[in-house]
Parts: C-alpha cells; structure tokens; sequence
C-alpha cells in the first residue's frame, strides 16, 4: 500500500453577494416569480431534462429560462426551440460561477414580472457556483449515475447547498457501477433535508415527482403574493 | 421556435501566476522530473486511467501523484492502494482551482528530486483549473463519452490549453451518442496541436498509446538534463 499525506491550502472567499442575493429574491416573490437555480457538473442532462419539464408544464404557468455558458449559446437555443419559451443566454466570459448581481444585471434585460417560475440553468461546475446565493427561491443539483456515487464526498457544498437532488441517466445504470443507497446516504449526511429524486428523461422515470415538486413550488411563491 | 438573447458580463482575472509557473517548471526540469497536470470534469475516469497508466510505468521509473480536492482523501488513497506509489493528497479547502503557487508550497512538503514523472491529478472542474499555469510541462485533459461531443463548444480553454486530450470510457458508446468525429473537429478548432487519443480503462483501447505518449514526455525532460 502506498502512502497517502495530506496538506491544507487555505484561502478566504469573501462574498457580499448575499445583500444583492436577498433583494433580488424579495423581489420576485413580491411579483409571484419562483425562481429556481439549477446546476451541477458537465454533461449530466440538465438542458434535456429541463426541455423535458418546461414542456409539461407550460401550459399552466408562464415560464422564463436563463443559461449561463462561457461562450455558447448551445443551451438556451435548444431549451428556446424545443420548448418555445423565451430563453436567455448569459455569458460571464470564462467565469466559474454566477452570482446574485450578475443576475440582477441580466434581468434589466429581461421581463420577468409576468413568469411565474424563472430557471437558471448554471454553468456545468460542481464547485463554484455553490458558494454564490444567485437569489433563487431553491437549488437543485443533478447527479447523473454516469459521474457516479462518490461524488457527495468530493464536492459536500454542492450538495448542501441544494434543497432538490436530481440522480440524472439511470437508464445508464447497468452500465455504471452507482450504489444509490450509499448515494442517498452520503447526500443526506451533508443535508438531512434534501429531496432525493431518481430521474431518466429517456424513460420518464421520476419526471411525474419532478414537476410535481415544481408546481408545489410555484404555489408556494404565489400564496406568499397574495 | 423560442427566442434567444446573449447578454455579456464581464470581470477580468488577473494572475500573477506566470512567474511561480515558470520558475516551478524550471526546477523540476533541473531536476529531471516530468510535471503532468490532468484535467477534467467530475466524474470522467481521471483516478482509474491514471492508476492502470502508472502501473504500467511504474517498473521503469519512479513516479509520484499529487490529487487535489476539496475535502476527502479519496482519489490519493485509491492512487497509492492500486498502485504502491506515494500520493500526496492536497485539499484546496473549497476552491475550484490549484495554482503554481499552491504547487510550489506543497512540494516543500513532498520530495520529488528523485522523480521522473510527477503527476498532478486536478480538481474535477472544466473551468477554473485551465484558468491558472500549475507549472506543469504539459496539460492532459480527459473528455468521457458520457458528458458529450458538445464540450468543446462550451468549455474552449480547457481544450485550447491541454496538449493531450484523451477520450474516456469508449467502452460506453453504444450507451451514448458521441460523434468522434465531431469532437475531433471541434477540439482541433480551438487546438490545432492538440493530440487525441480515445480510451477506455475497461477495454484496455488507447492505453498503449497514452503510456507511450509519457514515455516520450519523460525521455524529453531527461534528455534536457544531461
């Protein structure tokens, strides 16, 4: 067995993005908008289940997506054609994250005082975008069964941060080594309140939960407004 | 068809990074050791391939493994369990990127002068880690067919940087749609100069390839030594 050290590097992340965070959300539900934040790591299907969502519930509520991208504009095309809404595409020019000022900034841009639910699809990266409150109502992770069950280890934030936990691809799962108990295990011991919810945008697995959590969130704004 | 809109926002990144790079790459040149920064995503294969590579080397020359994460110790442990070499576990306490500087102040702590290939296996990120020069000689990226032939379009710097970009997990293709073909143009684009190499750590594809390509690396370093 080879031997493992182990050294520390710290350095302080300081944020006064929380103030902007907090005006931003007041805001929104003032106007009856829940706004949603939605990340999680590279190429685990956020663009196709988010397709797959909006089109089962856009005939009920009026809808809004940004995408947030380095350079492309690959996301907010595809969620734009598939689905029809109006979708805008951030680009924060080689970023790690986006924060709750940069949204605001955004949003001067775009109306959002009709929607009743605003989704964010976050640049794929499990590490920065979970340390900047964008002013979302709720995060919500996807974990595709391809990255694996070890991941809650390696990026806790993430997944502490995030009140909905979406287990991505498990029609992939006989191929893929994925424990979802020790998955389920590791996620709730960084947050015993998270909402676990297995999904497959090819099969349909899970999206009944999904929208249902959605359309349970979009109540909660709108009841708060009146 | 939905509309889309492209909104800019800007922030510049300054680094004074180049020069602790420089002199970093210098010393381990000096000194005979071949620096390897490996890149990716979460989630791609980097501990697997990068265990079954040194375990290919590993009787022809002496090998050291840097892992860098968040908090666990998981990647470093796996490393040096499967393969007998020392691994030295980083933890970046929360941030998305390792720098030259960090490097450097790690390796007060990890003698690597008697080394031929010192292997830093980065943090699981597409963005940040292509942002910052670690000292390394050359940048290798891992791609896995899972996350999708589209990376390159919205992850540019991490492909324009890397000097080797290898394709994981082909043994998944018949799982997925991954248009090799395509990727290659795309990572060609930004990389003229960039070597691609599909792999597989199950089937064995590519990995004659990869150890050769480190060979090569290290007879160079040797080679400028004497």
């Amino acid at each position: 067995m080879g031997e493992v050290r182990i050294i520390s590097i710290n350095q302080n992340v300081t944020a006064d993005n929380d103030l902007a965070a907090d005006m931003l959300r007041r805001r929104l539900s003032a106007q009856g908008t829940f706004f949603v934040n939605v990340m999680s790591g590279p190429g685990s299907g956020k663009t196709t289940l988010l397709t797959a969502l909006i089109n089962r519930l856009k005939s009920d509520y009026r809808i809004g997506e940004m995408d947030v991208d380095i350079e492309s504009r690959i996301d907010a095309q595809r969620v734009a054609d598939a689905t029809g809404v109006e979708a805008l595409q951030i680009h924060n020019c080689g970023l790690c994250h986006i924060d709750a000022d940069m949204i605001t900034r955004a949003l001067t841009e775009y109306d959002t005082s009709e929607l009743d639910l605003l989704i964010l699809e976050n640049i794929g990266n499990l590490v920065c975008p979970a340390e900047f409150d964008t002013g979302a109502h709720k995060n919500v992770m996807l974990l595709s069964v391809p990255e694996g069950d070890d991941k809650p280890l390696k990026y806790p934030l993430m997944f502490t941060v995030s009140d909905l936990v979406l287990i991505t691809k498990t029609d992939t799962t006989g191929y893929f080594d994925f424990d979802f108990d020790a998955a389920k295990k590791r996620i709730l011991a960084l947050n015993p309140k998270a909402v676990i919810i297995p999904v497959s945008a090819k099969t349909g697995e899970g999206l009944d939960a999904v929208t249902d959590w959605f359309r349970s969130g979009i109540s909660s704004i709108n009841t708060d407004k009146h």
